[in-house]
């Protein structure tokens, strides 16, 4: 369809927000708009001036035959730390305390608008990774690492604590639970990880680091590589932890069931912000 | 930020994809752009008329004072049947073919962005339905769902067969599945879905419709009503089924396992097609 500009940038904005990633030939749009590619570019400019100024995301342009344009997302760090800031606070809610010293998320995990918002932190901070994959415990995690790889463009791998016979042989692991000092076990189909894969962790919830510490393991197994660690909440351990690299949205630094007083504060991705944004 | 025409269409379309179903006032963007609300209107105009020629959306408007537009998202019927055609031809790959007669498809639930699209549909069908929030099963059902209720901006609850100590009280039911004639128990917190929800079920494969009829009574213990049924995979099944209202984007037709032929066919969604688009 033959579009004047206005309509091009609209379709244009949507198309890159839906195709993050991946590198489109300039020829994709001149030919769906029937417009020269001179002014394909022009429009591509104005966009990326936009996304840019908004920290949205960049659009890299890579030059000769097989070249094209890519949108890669990125998040603007004011915005990030106020949202991470309401969510601590939110997450200070002593009708949050549970039994055993746990904090009911289900809200915040539910949200499926505040996980894509979350996930895309985590996007951005690992964009230049060249992450192949996203690991994920079952259930928590699954929410999360779907908007983190969705914003990469990259598949998911569900890790589940029981065997199921529905994905066919499984690769299974015995691990150590760090806090409780219990012998788990967890699995992923063989089908579901490319071996030679470069991985990167995301759940939901991280204590001492013993689920984590097992899908390291289970990635290994997969001949494959740790491209980065990511969770949404860290807890105080006073233990060494079982992970050594990780990056936190959020950690909650106390939790006294007694008093109800919870104290959460912003994760340790903000200890370099600077690597989040550019 | 003074934005000129091109700038505010790049950074509003943005601003409706990831606020799907919710009101925005026309102050917010004239307020934004420090820009007069005749403008505005004028660019909601091109963006409208873009998104419905692409149907890739409707932008509605309410009057008055607390009036505003609400970006409702849809999808392009012969769009959306051919990408259900190929996901048709993908399943019917005897590779699939796994011990008990299961198929393998954590590749197409893995795959982050088909999920998105394939969410999309079932939020288009069900966009005037008054859906408050959408009701999953872990593990498999868990991506779907986040893509549906991302469309329809609505809060998730993902049902387990475990129970699990880390949400609260829980409401739990027995039910029998309905292939296997086994009883089963599934459990929802107390505290992830509100009285008096409109919820839609959503899940990732159906055959005699068990774990569904399980979760439409578990949305009555929430003093709840059911919105609609969607599933990804409908299997055939020659007892009656236990559901009988609900959509389908696949059905799997014909599965021999001997000679390990499946027949793959687009779901009941298509029966009804204008309701998908208009």
């Amino acid at each position: 369809m033959k579009y004047r500009r206005s309509g091009r940038l609209v379709d244009m904005t949507n198309y890159f927000l839906t195709h993050p990633h991946q590198q489109i030939p300039l020829s994709y749009f001149s030919e769906s708009y029937d417009s020269a590619k001179s002014s394909i570019s022009e429009d591509i400019s104005i966009i990326k001036e936009v996304f840019e100024y908004n920290r949205l995301g960049t659009i890299g342009t890579t030059a000769g035959a097989s070249g094209g344009v890519t949108f890669i997302p990125t998040v603007d760090l004011t915005r990030t730390e106020s949202l991470i800031d309401e969510l601590c606070y939110r997450l200070e809610d002593p009708e949050r305390l549970l039994p055993g010293g746990y904090l009911y998320m289900m809200d915040v995990i539910g949200d499926p608008l505040l996980t894509q918002d979350l996930g895309r932190i985590f996007a951005s901070k690992f964009r230049k990774s060249k992450v192949d994959a996203v690991m994920t415990m079952a259930t928590k995690g699954i929410p999360l690492a779907y908007s983190v790889a969705g914003h990469l463009n990259v598949p998911v791998s569900i890790v589940r604590h029981e065997h199921r016979i529905t994905e066919g042989s499984l690769v299974s692991i015995n691990y150590v639970s760090g806090s409780q000092k219990r012998i788990q076990t967890m699995s992923l189909a063989r089908r579901s990880l490319a071996p030679n894969s470069n991985v990167l962790i995301i759940d939901d919830f991280m204590k001492a680091g013993g689920t984590i510490r097992g899908m390291m393991d289970l990635v290994k197994e997969f001949q494959s590589t740790i491209a980065g660690i990511g969770v949404l909440t860290e807890a105080v351990h006073h233990e060494e932890k079982l992970v050594n690299e990780y990056v936190s949205l959020t950690k909650l630094s106390e939790m006294d069931i007694k008093s109800k007083k919870i104290k959460v504060v912003r994760g340790s991705i903000f200890d370099n912000p600077f690597y989040l944004q550019d």
